[in-house]
C-alpha cells in the first residue's frame, strides 16, 4: 500500500458509494498516481472496494507487486472493464454506485453499467495528486534540474555561436533551431530525465512551433537578432515535471523585447509574491496579467505546451489546482509561472516551475532570465 | 485533409452511421494519427458528420490548421464532449448513432448520450492504423536508425569496459545498468529521437527492471558474467516507434545462455520467414513459438514493454495487427519480432522491428545478435 487509496477509500465514505474503478493504460496520470509505476502499454484496471485491486497483464505482475507492496494483484485475461466487473462482483452482494474518473474508457463504463453498476464521477484523485508530498516534491526539484541543464547547455552554445553574415554558426555549419533542440535533449539525457517530447526551440522566424518540434529537417540558420523560444518540460523516471522556458536573442537592438522582458519579469515577480496559501489561484493569475497591462500587454501562451501566465503541473503538464478558477492555493501545490507576451519582433516569455509553501510561494532552481544567452 | 478521415467516411457509411466522434489528449495514439499532429496536453474533440471538425484551445488552432490543412477547426472553450455535441447538433437535423472509439472518456459519453445520441464502437480507426503508408514506414525506420545507434553505443561501452575484480568499470567507476541507461538515452537524444521513457537496461542480477528503470540511484555495478537486457523503444518526432532488444554478456563461460541465444536467432528467424501477406498472425507467432520449444525452451517477455514472441507496432507499442488471434497480415504491418526465453542465469532475447513486404517480411535494420557486445 503506497498510501495514496486512502484517497479513493475517503472518497467513497464522502460519497456513499460502494467502489472506486479506473481503467487507463501508462499515460494515464491518475492510475500512475495510485499505483506508483509506469503501467503496461495497454489498459489495465484499479478496482477499490474495501482495498485496491490491481488488474494487469502477467508481466507487469511482479513491477505490480513490488510498488503496491502487499495490495492485491490480479492477472489481466481480456478487456480491464470485464476484469473490474468480476473484482466488483467477487467483493459485492449487490450492484451499488461505483465512482469512476471522468475519462473513465467508455467500453469499460459499459462494461461496468451492463453489470448493474451505476457510475458516478468522481475528482477524488485528481484533486489528490494537487498537493504534492516532500517525495513528489523531491521529484519536480529533479526533473528541474534536468531542466537548468537543457537551458544552460543551450544557453553555453549560443553564446559561444559565431555570428557570419546576420547568422549563427558553432562548428562552422549553421545553427539552427533542430541543432539546438537536440543539444537540449541530449543535456536531458545526460541529466537522466526524458524531453517527454516537450522541447520546443523556435525562431519567430518559423510560422509555428509545430514545425520545428515535428520535423527532423534542420530548417533555416538562426539571425543573431531573432528572438528565440527554448522551452523543455522533462519527466524524471517517477513521471513528475520540470518546466522551463526563456527568450533569448544573440545581438539584441534593445527597443521593444527589453521592454518586453522587463515587464515578463516583474509579472513573475508578481505571480511568486501572490501566491500563498488560501489566496486564490484565478487572482492569482490575475494579478500577474495585471502587471503586463501596466506594460500595455496582454499575456500569451509561449508555446502551446505552456499556459498563458499560470497553470498547475505533476504527473500531467496540465492538472490541479485550476488557475481559472477561484481555487484556493495550498501548501505543496506546483505550478507553472509563464508570463509571455507578444510583440511585432515575436514572442518574449518565461516559464518556471513553482511551489506553494507554509507561507508564500517560491521558483524551483533559479535561473537567469537575460535575453543575453 | 491529411487523407486519414477518409477512413472515418468508410466507416461511417459501412455502419449507416451519423458521425464519428472522439476525445483525447496528446497520449491519444488514435486522435495523433487522425490529426496528424500531437495535441494539446489536455482533451480536444474531433468530430466528423461529413468532414473533420477539430475542436482544440487556443494555442493549438494554427497548428491544427497547418496539419490539418483546410479541415474545420474550432476553439474549445469548455469540456470536449459538449464540444463535440455542438458540431453534432450544428450539422444535423436529428440525433443518430455517432460511431466512438471505445476508450472514448466516459464523460464524452455522456455528453453525447445526454444529446439524443447513440453510441456505438467502433475499430475502424485502430484497424486503419495496422497498416502503414510508405511515410509512416519511413518514420520507423528512422526511430529504429536511433534504436540502433543507442544499441551500438551501449555495445561501445561495454566492450570498452574495463573487468577488474569481476566487475565491470569505466572512466575509473563502476559501470551500472543506468549508467548505461544513460549512455543508450543520449545516443537516442543525439539521433533526434525521444527515449519516451521505454528505456530499460537491467541485469538479472536486480529482481525486476521496474529497479532500473524507475530509480534514478546508480545501483549495483555490473559484474563481468552478467547477463544484460538492454532495450530502447523510442519515437521518432511524428511518435512512430522504433524497437530494439539484445542480450549481453562480456564474459561468458558458454553453457546455457549460448544455447538460448541459439534458439532465440531460430525463433527470430522463423517468425520472419512465416510472416507474409495472407498469413495469419498468430500462426507467425506460434512457429517462432514452436521453434523455441523445439529447444525444450518457452517464450517470456524481455521486458514488460515486450511481447512474448510478437505484437503489432506503430503510434502505440501496443496496437494491431492483433497476433493473439487470427489475422491476415498485410503489407505494411509492422510488428516487434522479440522472441525471449528465461533460464536459472536470467533472459536470454533479441527484438526487432519487423515490416510485413509485398511478398514477405523483413526486418528493419540490421544489428548483430551477438552476446558479446
Amino acid at each position: 500500500m503506497n498510501g495514496r487509496s486512502t484517497v479513493v477509500a475517503s472518497a467513497l465514505a464522502d460519497a456513499d458509494a460502494t467502489a472506486f474503478v479506473h481503467v487507463g493504460d501508462r499515460h494515464d496520470a491518475a492510475l500512475r498516481y495510485l499505483v506508483g509505476f509506469d503501467g503496461p502499454a495497454c489498459e489495465f484496471a484499479y478496482v477499490h472496494v474495501d482495498h485496491p485491486v490491481v488488474c494487469v497483464p502477467p508481466a507487469y505482475e511482479a513491477r505490480a507487486r513490488q510498488s503496491l507492496d502487499g495490495d492485491e494483484v490480479r492477472t489481466l485475461d481480456g478487456p480491464p472493464g470485464l476484469a473490474a466487473r468480476a473484482v466488483l462482483d467477487d467483493a459485492l452482494d449487490a450492484p451499488g454506485t461505483v465512482l469512476v474518473p471522468r475519462h473513465l474508457p467508455h467500453d469499460a463504463a459499459v462494461h461496468l453499467e451492463s453489470g448493474g453498476y451505476d457510475l458516478a464521477s468522481t475528482r477524488a484523485v485528481a484533486d489528490a495528486r494537487a498537493v504534492k508530498t516532500d517525495a513528489e516534491l523531491d521529484r519536480h526539484r529533479a526533473a528541474q534540474s534536468g531542466a537548468e541543464r537543457a537551458m544552460a547547455a543551450v544557453a553555453s552554445t549560443l553564446s559561444a555561436a559565431d555570428p557570419a553574415d546576420g547568422e549563427l554558426h558553432a562548428d562552422d555549419r549553421p545553427l539552427t533551431p533542430a541543432r539546438l533542440r537536440r543539444v537540449a535533449n541530449v543535456a536531458l539525457a545526460e541529466a537522466g530525465v526524458s524531453d517527454a517530447g516537450n522541447t520546443v526551440v523556435r525562431s519567430d522566424a518559423a510560422p509555428i512551433d509545430g514545425v520545428v518540434r515535428s520535423d527532423a529537417a534542420d530548417g533555416e540558420p538562426l539571425g543573431v537578432s531573432d528572438l528565440l523560444t527554448v522551452a523543455v518540460a522533462p519527466r524524471e523516471p517517477g513521471g513528475y515535471h520540470g518546466v522551463l522556458a526563456r527568450t533569448f536573442v544573440v545581438e539584441s537592438d534593445g527597443g521593444w523585447e527589453r521592454r518586453a522582458a522587463v515587464a515578463v519579469d516583474a509579472s513573475r515577480r508578481v505571480g511568486v509574491d501572490t501566491a500563498a496559501p488560501g489566496e486564490d489561484a484565478s487572482y492569482v493569475r490575475a494579478e500577474a496579467t495585471a502587471e503586463l497591462g501596466s506594460f500595455g500587454l496582454s499575456p500569451v501562451a509561449l508555446t502551446p505546451e505552456l499556459p498563458a501566465v499560470a497553470r498547475g503541473v505533476g504527473l500531467d503538464l496540465d492538472e490541479a489546482p485550476d488557475f481559472a478558477s477561484e481555487t484556493p492555493l495550498e501548501p505543496g501545490h506546483v505550478f507553472v509561472l509563464a508570463p509571455a507576451v507578444r510583440g511585432e519582433k515575436g514572442l518574449v516569455g518565461t516559464a518556471d516551475l513553482a511551489v506553494v509553501t507554509e507561507d508564500g510561494a517560491e521558483l524551483v532552481g533559479s535561473v537567469p532570465t537575460s535575453l543575453s544567452p
